[in-house]
């Protein structure tokens, strides 16, 4: 079986399925928001794009519409005043199931070549989706477009690649013949049905709404399920405008475009949460968000296959460096970059109380503290070019967590505000930097979502290694980092990371940040700490999506067919 | 990375891949008792192997051992009188993790190598294996030598090949250089660790102690985990001496044997198990058994991956037939073979009150039960030949409910003592069968398991299809059998198959029975519907069974690198 739009994409598809393979550098959506990928007039048509959408109704021409949701704010400090259509759940679900039907019976082809149909549409309106991606979550632009745009679908195309590579060895029928010794063989054809799960929900968060959504979403479709999209309330328009997008192709491809419906909620929507996580019909959940909320779903939706991002202790161990400096420029650049708004971002920075060995000799701990702080304090000294790299602060649970911080130890560096040029009621924060001791397990062993790190005065790298490899064991984590000139020790932070079940970054002082995850190489989690049940992307994070029946009957034995 | 016995067996594996990838016809291991095949004295030696084995204390050179457990008894008459070691949960938990190490730093060939070789080992024990498997469960000798043995070590190498197919696609390392415009490209080197899950727990059944256990085993082995194999109290052997042979091939390939140990326990262990299964090291669970004990597993393990096969309805649905008579033959084989006691055996044939069509004419409904009955009772006449078919009662629960079903309707066909010519104190029972009508649902819609099946009269075939599909989806099934001479009614059939997630056979007549499945070719159970979470063996079966954690470091760009 095929379809014209496998055909159409299916020699970026090859492409993807080696470079999973390889996994080295490979990038299909272009990071760079220029006239010359994008076209020339691409940047000023997707911003008035977006602003046609805000002061006004998004509608989605789906079933079960009664009335009206959306409270989105930016944080750059005005309202959207978009609302939504507000979904009756039950016929949601129903017209899904319904829609499910003829999109199963497509087949694989047909859902590799939708979904890569949906992603170069997606791609062409990169900028619209980075303004909404910017004033939904606080990102500065330039992340907006890069997490929001390429790098989300970089991800989804990884997700249906991987998902292809399953569904293509999995034949559509088999003859099986069995000898019988002088007697005749038995002789059977088996037919394979790929069978999707039924109805995937894909729950999204507020800081990372299409980066984060598009591996279940587009998992669950290129495995013949139909997908619930339900935003985060206060990032809703990205993923509005990805359904939106998701079905036209549908129904322009002859398919019911209830395949993907969106499910848009005003905050506050805790308890219909739950009632619908644990609906029969559910039989797909992929989830980013808190870590309460992840445990209840892990707990609760059993009906479903559960997939899980929630929060983690991310951590550096530094060990020794050939040059601070840009060590501390590499580290304050992650400190920093959307204000630590990141699931990726450092928060526990290990350093021993007795210093660390550079090139230039040994330097004491203050001065390790010290050369962060100032290159924290350097980065963001400018604040027009600040803002572009802190953005805003997504919600004012950050701000009480900066306000909580500063009462936890000696203050290194405290946050400040920054008043942003373009945006004066944006709420823009810098990074607070905290001094603790190894022994102050019960502050920094959890999760300070937001710009909050603390260096944390360990005896020793070894301390330093056995606290992030238990944190990353027991705490959950996404990312580990590691500085040290001694490769002994460097193979103590690999081993660490392996227990740890945590990826790793080594001696980092360029251009690469440890809370960067590329697609089609970084595993991005590894779904073996508490931190995420499962990792963007591998096989397990598809092959569970789909199931196979089988039917089989006699058929004539080919040798005898033959004569 | 490569390994001795991953060369040694590398051929076998490579025909192995190519097999699950055609899903034709394929047996690495012979399913014939034949001295050509197995030599010369194997039936003898392992005749006296297993006799010897018994009332003796089965010894396995593990720590932990606090006293000695073993209850089991031959449903063929006699007690086995074999003890076993009383293994402390705590310290074979503590040896398997330490034993985890070496065993995750080999690697896949070396989990694959090992694998095989375990494999290879046992299949020269298979005639000991099938009196041990024969003697715990009731199956007659060919069944438990075919299926306890070489069809159980096929499903074994057809987990790993599966494992290996997805081990083998994720590179060790990998070069990422990302262009950076007129800059140098930014350059690293990535390391990716396979690692595993942890300790698996392999919990088995009584009636195929070995073939429901081994792809568990098999999976966990070959992606690197260490087990722990917790037989059922009344099917120890077969799996005491797999443990051994395993624990032989590990030791001899420099491994810590401790990667497999048993925990042998007697009746009454519901309490222990469920301390076991929720304990924190134990991260996968395999579970064949009731779905009581199953749905327990599954809503409390939530630390581990869970796979489970529990209770379903398998269903036969009569539309119309050319031959009565071989489809009453076929049909009265399925019922007999092991007494029904296996979770493929069909329970429910559904047959249109108005009767069927058949190529010489019509006949009545009452026409095709007899024609059922009297295949039963002409293929069980002759108690020498009816003994070596349906094997012995492997417990007095399913006597209790050969009793239950006398009175649940009409009785077609009751259920008989049979006198075994060889073993006179063998519980022997042939199948009954109960007339019932379509609206008998709280009758028949749950599981009887054991020789008892009903023959339920229904208003249409189309209202046999749905009842098929309904209670495939809703009380879970193996298996759907369906005999039909009309193409639309086949096809109408396969649709109720993948709406109920359930595996369909067409028109059996021959050699081919409803209630097998061949590994390399068949998906044992569909992980769809609630008879079992995961089919017998597919890529999802393997995949989360163990992650993948990367490091990363910049590296010189090859380009300067090689100027």
């Amino acid at each position: 079986m095929t379809h014209p739009l496998f055909t159409k994409h299916e020699a970026t598809l090859s492409t993807a399925l080696k470079a999973i393979r390889e996994r080295g550098y490979w990038s299909p959506f272009n990071e760079m928001p220029s006239p010359r990928v994008y076209g020339e007039h691409a940047a000023s048509e997707g911003e008035a794009a977006f602003k046609a959408l805000l002061n006004n109704h998004f509608d989605v021409d789906q079933p079960g519409t009664e009335g009206k949701v959306g409270k989105e704010a930016s944080p750059f400090g005005f309202p959207l005043s978009v609302t939504y259509p507000k979904a009756n759940a039950d016929v949601l679900l129903q017209a899904a199931s319904l829609a499910q039907g003829t999109w199963r019976r497509a087949g694989p082809a047909a859902w590799a070549g939708v979904c890569l149909e949906i992603l170069t549409r997606l791609n062409t309106r990169s900028f619209e989706i980075a303004h909404s991606v910017m004033h939904t979550t606080g990102q500065a632009f330039m992340m907006a477009f890069q997490a929001g745009g390429p790098h989300a679908q970089d991800r989804a195309l990884e997700a249906v690649a991987y998902a292809w590579d399953e569904l293509k060895d999995i034949p559509e029928t088999a003859y099986w013949e069995k000898p019988q010794g002088k007697n005749p063989p038995l002789s059977m054809e088996k037919r394979f049905t790929i069978v999707p799960r039924g109805i995937g929900l894909v729950i999204g968060c507020c800081t990372f709404p299409t980066w984060n959504s598009y591996p279940g979403l587009f998992a669950d479709l290129a495995t013949g399920n139909a997908v619930i999209v339900k935003p985060h309330p206060a990032a809703i328009l990205p993923l509005a405008i990805t359904v939106r997008v998701a079905r036209e192709v549908l129904g322009e491809a002859g398919f019911d475009p209830n395949v993907v419906t969106l499910l848009a909620t005003d905050p506050g929507d805790g308890e219909f949460m739950q009632k619908l996580v644990v609906r029969p019909e559910i039989r797909i959940v992929d989830f980013t968000g808190s870590t309460s909320n992840g445990e209840w779903i892990e707990q609760h939706a059993l009906q479903a296959q559960v997939y899980t991002e929630k929060a983690g202790v991310n951590q550096i161990v530094i060990d020794s460096v050939e040059d601070m400096k840009s060590a501390a420029r590499n580290i304050a650049f992650s400190l920093s970059l959307y204000s630590g708004q990141m699931c990726t971002a450092p928060q526990n920075i290990y350093v021993p109380k007795d210093g660390i060995q550079t090139a230039d000799g040994r330097i004491s701990f203050d001065e390790v503290a010290g050369a962060i702080q100032q290159a924290v304090e350097k980065l963001l000294g400018d604040p027009a070019k600040a803002v572009e790299l802190t953005g805003a602060i997504q919600n004012s649970g950050i701000l009480e967590r900066i306000e909580s911080a500063r009462g936890c130890g000696e203050v290194l560096s405290d946050s400040r505000a920054i008043s942003h040029p373009s945006y004066p009621e944006a709420v823009v924060r810098t990074p607070i930097i905290t001094k603790l001791d190894a022994s102050d397990e019960q502050k920094y062993l959890k999760e300070w979502f937001g710009p909050i790190s603390f260096i944390v005065a360990t005896d020793s790298t070894e301390q330093s290694l056995e606290i992030a490899e238990n944190a990353a064991a027991s705490k959950g984590a996404l990312t580990l980092s590691v500085y040290s000139t001694d490769e002994a020790v460097v193979e103590n932070a690999i081993e660490a990371s392996v227990e740890g079940r945590v990826a790793l970054s080594i001696n980092l002082t360029g251009g690469v940040f440890v809370n960067q995850s590329a697609a089609f190489s970084d595993f991005h989690a590894t779904g073996g700490n508490p931190a995420a049940n499962a990792s963007l992307t591998d096989a397990a994070f598809v092959a569970n999506r789909f199931r196979v029946v089988q039917s089989r009957r006699h058929v004539q034995a080919r040798d005898s067919a033959d004569s």
